[in-house]
């Protein structure tokens, strides 16, 4: 179990905080509006209502001691840089910082914030991929070079099997499980026929998943 | 290529209009702000100032012959239900639109919206299994009862075979992938061995993947 | 004796309960402003401060035992979508919501409102009529093919019997009563003969009333 | 034809205004907001926008010519006031003012109004009154003594003539009327046998009305 | 002793509080401000916090048994609208209200001020008047046709007789006073002579000043 | 004729710019407000549009050559101040300033105002005296030792000459005029009869005056 | 010990406030924010909070025993006018004030400051001075004609005396101090020799010191 | 002749930009608010009205070009950390910035500033020093260990020798300049006399400084 500190509780600030006190770690939520403290209070280790970026605030509650930080403020940029140089000078080894821009990244990376993420950029490139064909129905980047997608079986490939429809040679892409229903199977055979209703997950190059985007809203949409 | 408008120019809007039309496709973007319009028109086919919640300015822009709208109108909820009425009644067939909390995705399912979508609380979740572990990479919702988890392996692992480690026994846990560098093994054989660095892709149930959550988190926090 | 809920107090909201409670009728107020609340106090069975936007609080009045909701919110046209979702949602067989305008009022009939009306704009139409002449003292549209109005009797007219007056063949015009001083006479016979001061009250097509509407004008005005 | 001006363009007097020029009527439509100028434009002879209130803007538009000016301001008392003096002053012979409240009508009777009208609160109390049963349609006042209402015929009441049912007798009621779809019958004979669906158009004391509402509400609710 | 209400605590109904209560007269001073009040307490009867405008305050305090209302409204001319037309309604014999402007007066005066005033208007005038020669120590309008006047002795009639000088003739101008130092002599005689710093007090017509004022400005500015 | 600037259009400075020009004289008017500048125009000499607490604006306009500067700013004590200071030191011989407060008038007068005045403080001592009793028409203090009163003839006067009513003995009184109608008397002698209707005009000491109003206030009120 | 009252706890006032506290005065600060003065409280002698423009307040603090009074009120112009004038009028001999112009501070004068600052402007040129070159360390003004400055050696000096540099004549500038790390000779000797690092103090007229300054900065930048 | 962007018009910003200038420099002026940039626009090189911290607006000004940046934007912390990374990350060697307090002062030396100045509190400390003695002109911290203090020359040492006074000696301080009127000797004798009216200039350790403050304090106050 670890000891997680959440400052800052707007939306993604609460979404972390349930989603980490539900898994079982310590969790403190932290924030100026009383109202969302009480509001949080159930779904938290503590809840605290104080203002992060007056040093002596973070200080008192022990901040130290925990393993880490996550400063989801929302709108107000010069907090959210203050509290990011607060909880890295108090000792917080591990500290993810909300931005709203390139440069209030960088400018946190360069107080000392280990990971910087863009919530409302990030969903919006997973939704803007899940949008380009009915038959996708989720889209994640594994790495710059490669994606994840889930896929709806194509009506031309219904009752045909993998070795069939050799999607590796085709377009380069490997599928690595088949969801059917509610049961997953991980292992999926050459043989394995395709039924209507199938969803494939597949793994590729952002090119190959590319093509094979177009080619499923140019046969689906 | 599809026809998509995206309303609303916050930061997931102009995430989701960027990458359609960075993926070649037509992309009309409306808000009402003209320093945002200005902004984002080379990013897009168009892009329009002007109020979207007033009847006839969609009419006028000729929204039906979209094939999906996305409503990523962000603070002001009145706004976001005008504008996903009149785009359903206009006849756009797919219309994707962004909620604040629940009672707002609720009205919006109500007149017509096809997807909901929760930017700021699904990064929350994603986020929030990130920090478990360091170990940890990402972490994704495949269904209400799958998730697939990047994770970094183990140094009790490193030098063992995938037939060794014999995760689907141990942990209900199914390795799909193995990240090595910039390449990625998607045929991954029960004698390949792990080494110090590899990210494995699993596939589990959410108990399963909590159960090796915990593990990771313990043995390298 | 009917259980009625008003939620929203202005000047509609407050006349609605005022109204219903000098019938005889149990009736709770709810609005988010304590003076008007303490100033119904005295009209209503039950006036409760709150703000019935967030869904615990008509929960916890237990709204669903309530015969019909009154959603009399009056400029926060948000706050009256969420109300009247939530009031259907809980069960209330009868919603009755007040409208800004048009894409206002559909949007309440999709989430469910079994009625909607918009005083001031019903208010307008029929002050319209009556200013229209002098001797016009009443309009009411009774379908959109029939209204109603009471006339006072033109110069003209006096000392004629209905049966002189032939205004069925002359405007298509149904004489249905007649109101003398403070009595009324629904039984008019046609050689009931006018006296000045007397006030018809007539029914006809909307076309038929509109030519008597601008003889009056024309005769009187 | 007559000259009329609405000075004031809310929801109110953009009905009054609309109606009358329907009705074939000159209508000078006078507001501070361009906006509402440019969109009430094509339903009036005259969209003028200028500061009412401003003793030498009326005087400009000529409006001691006009026959009536309705003062139809909002939520700015003073100007109520101010407008409604001017107008009497210029010349103008008939002036009928919105009123917030009692106080603000005592104020436009004193300085010249010739009526006050206060639209949502006689609409809350038409409401209230059609709130009580669901067969009552619609409820009008004729006069402090006698009021009017439609009311759906209750399922005892069919297949039964109206000798049958003596409601004056009984309740003290005069039928006036009977809707059936969209025509009505002005002239119902004791022997007209009600259906399932029509409505009654019915006169009586404000007592007797009372007593058949609630006895409509309490064998249909 | 009389019974005064001032209503509303600027400088202008400060000033008329203070002067009345230090004559020894019972004043009641009422106004929004708390702070107003509490500071004028020690020089008042009563001091008393709350808002004329509503009708109940006033009628609470016994307003009807006053025998003048002061009306010294600052700057919400809707207010004093209101509360002039309560403290008449509720019986108080003379009120008088400050007003903004001639619209202001007018309305003041039909809903049945007894007295309107402008104060600094009026002030203006005195004060222009005052300011057009140094010699002229103080100007008051005692009619439409008649003015008082203080003038310094100018040079060229120290040491000449009232009879010398013969303003009458001259310039229709009666010496009705001459102060001289602390004392005042009030039946100047003929052969009384002017010294250097004697101030005349005269009156005339509005004409006849205006033309000493000007030979006054002459001979000294 | 003299060089006048009036700086600030507030009701006290456009009734001394007003009266000014009346009189005659040239009269530069000053306020940052572009309406008030044009309504202002027709009845001074210029009228100029500009922030006179910026120094170069009034160098500029040539303010030194001016015989007299007013700076009747109202609300805004430090551009007050600013004004009072530059017209000073540019020059200006004589600069007559409003003051909200005596620490604003002690201020005032450091920097170098000739006079301060208080409009609305010296209306209120005015109109306080004119109330104490509906015979007194007037009260002007001459002094702090004189003051002048108008005062309509007390019913038991009527019919007496001033010989009888012997005022200066009885109360110290002098009566100085008579008014009758649009007449003015102004030099009474003993035998004038006093009518129904006469206002005098009488000057005494403050105590004396005091004691008059009070048996003014008791015998008519 | 002296008695020191700080009014205004901006900046300004806070370092004046702390650095005489820790010199061991008597300090008073005052101030209208609470949160100000209980940050204050244990880095003076008292902390008051309060208005200080409010004549009485200062008053009853018994600001007349003070030695000094500091007016360092920030953005309130009128405020800190008014507070300069009554703390001279109470009595407290010398007044020093902070301005934030020159008009601003030639009324401060002219209302009896004894001394008046502008912190960000004198910053701002000895801000200036310094960065003209990276090699002057400090720049102060000791008189309109001369002014002091410190001067990193420049390379070309180094390992040679003063004798040889011959500044005097060379520059017209007078080396009064050689600062050696933390150790200052404040006696140099014309064979004293210059090492790499030592920072001299010199003084000279403004054009020498200027033309120093340009050599330095053509040499060094 | 160097290089110089100064960004921010405040008080600070313009007092660095005018001084530098009139040194000879080349100065550029930047600020949002366009009246400033007209006002300083005679004294630089060139002003420019834009938003600095928009990343294309300093870059498209060239700015890696200039020698030094100054960032004297006041209220806005925001604004100040942008424009300070900005200007870094463009390349400029040497920025000065100014900061409201501790915190916002290491995030900018975080981000890469090379100074950062206090204004208003290093001002504060100076004037404290300077007001504990009228007999202390000036006092500059040159030092953390050693100061320079202007003191005017103490009655007691009128007509004696600095060999007499002995101030190293007893005070441990050196006197390294005489200011006598306007001229300055900078290298004061043993047996040199001092006068009245003349100021020394000594050096010495804070902490004997301090003493010769208390004394000087003590003598004189």
């Amino acid at each position: 179990m670890k000891q997680f500190a959440v400052i800052g509780l707007g939306r993604f600030g609460i979404s972390v905080a349930k989603t980490l006190y539900e898994m079982g770690h310590d969790v403190l939520a932290i924030d100026k509006n009383e109202e969302l403290i009480s509001a949080i209070s159930d779904y938290t280790t503590h809840a605290v209502q104080g203002d992060a970026s007056e040093e002596g605030v973070l200080q008192s509650l022990g901040i130290k001691n925990f393993d880490v930080a996550v400063v989801a403020i929302g709108g107000d940029i010069e907090a959210s840089i203050m509290v990011t140089m607060i909880v890295k000078e108090l000792g917080v080894k591990y500290v993810l910082a909300k931005a709203q821009n390139d440069m209030h990244a960088r400018v946190l990376y360069k107080i000392g914030a280990d990971r910087v993420v863009f919530p409302e950029r990030d969903m919006g490139i997973r939704v803007a991929h899940n949008l380009v064909s009915t038959n996708i129905m989720d889209y994640i980047e594994l790495s710059p070079n490669y994606s994840l997608m889930e896929l709806s079986v194509l009506p031309i490939w219904v009752g045909k099997s993998l070795k069939e429809l050799n999607m590796r040679t085709k377009y380069g892409i490997n599928v690595i499980a088949i969801k059917r229903g509610e049961s997953i199977n991980v292992t999926p055979k050459a043989d394995d026929v395709l039924r209507k209703g199938d969803v494939l997950i597949v793994v590729g190059t952002a090119d190959d998943i590319g093509k094979l985007e177009a080619l499923s809203g140019r046969v689906a949409g």
